[in-house]
């Protein structure tokens, strides 16, 4: 009686109250998550490794979503490719975690083993290994810049009354067809598996 | 004497703290920017169309460094490569600034007129009206995602001592040559592009 029959923290409540704080202001502080759960800062050290293992929590948090079975898949720019968009779906939840975990070196243990199994899928489909982690980042890039787009308003260009100074890009906008993030994703996602090809055929 | 003779603040001092504090936190308030002015804060609103307009002078402020020289090159390809590494760099300097541009509407006249150029540059080459909105938001994607991963530490994955579980990773990485961020930039900026004119030819 009294006692809670489960800790008031363990790294799961730490990494969902550091992701809400990310989620809603871009940014979390040990402080700020303290706060969150009533609980003192110093206690939180006893489950996390400061700051920095903290981050590494969130990543492994939104990586979870990514589906990693797709690794199996063949041949593998469809392994890729499905990858791809399992990833961005992943990071479109939380565009404003982005540019903090790219801010930082990746340490996650099971983060590491997706970009090894990555890493796996392009050296069993022929790739030079100096071509590998390019390849990776290239795509990753691609993936990251696309899942803001995605969090992105509609409409993204606000022309405001007067178009004079604007009048071929509002004809370009209204002939936009919808789904402009999924329509430039996909573009950009053929072209740079294309490419890529091009490196092993 | 005793009277400034520059006012306190102007729109251009109001951008620089709300730049500064963007660069450090990922985000500003309003509250904050007049603490850093010294100002009280009822008075930023005779200058800044609210938060909404500062987020639209910070766009302004970090897209005077793209060099919109380059839509007056020619072939168009070569002239978007350049645009592309000229925003890429742009934005490489403010990655904080990259989810907070991206989360609210374009309405300043400037940025506006960038992608009015941009999309006069792809009509002249000859792409359909419905697909230019496509290649600008997907050369965007890239370039916004490749700006931050410039941005990023070196090196962005650390193994540990232990790297019995990534070995291939661990060989992929001791593989990769300097310039990692340029070298999958080029790549992908180059394959989008070729992605691109298979939509003219």
């Amino acid at each position: 009686m009294g006692r809670p029959r489960t800790p008031l923290i363990d790294r799961a409540r730490i990494t969902t109250a550091a992701l809400e704080l990310v989620d809603a202001k871009g940014e979390f502080s040990v402080v700020q998550i303290a706060r969150k759960l009533g609980v003192q800062t110093g206690s939180l050290y006893h489950h996390v490794d400061g700051r920095d293992g903290i981050v590494e929590l969130l990543r492994e948090r939104v990586c979870e979503a990514i589906d990693a079975s797709m690794f199996d898949a063949s041949p593998w720019d469809a392994a890729l490719a499905a990858w791809a968009r399992s990833y961005r779906a992943a990071f479109a939840a939380h565009p404003r975690a982005i540019p903090l975990l790219m801010a930082s070196p990746v340490r996650a243990p099971r983060v590491l083993e997706h970009y090894e199994r990555a890493v796996g899928l392009l050296l069993d489909a022929g790739f030079a290994l100096a071509d590998v982690m390019r390849v990776i980042i290239a795509l990753e890039n691609l993936i990251l810049g696309s899942a803001l787009d995605l969090a992105a308003p509609e409409p993204m260009w606000e022309l405001g009354d007067d178009q004079r100074d604007t009048p071929r890009l509002a004809l370009a906008l209204a002939a936009a067809p919808l789904g402009r993030a999924d329509a430039a994703f996909e573009l950009a996602l053929g072209a740079c598996l294309e490419g890529f090809r091009a490196l092993v055929d």
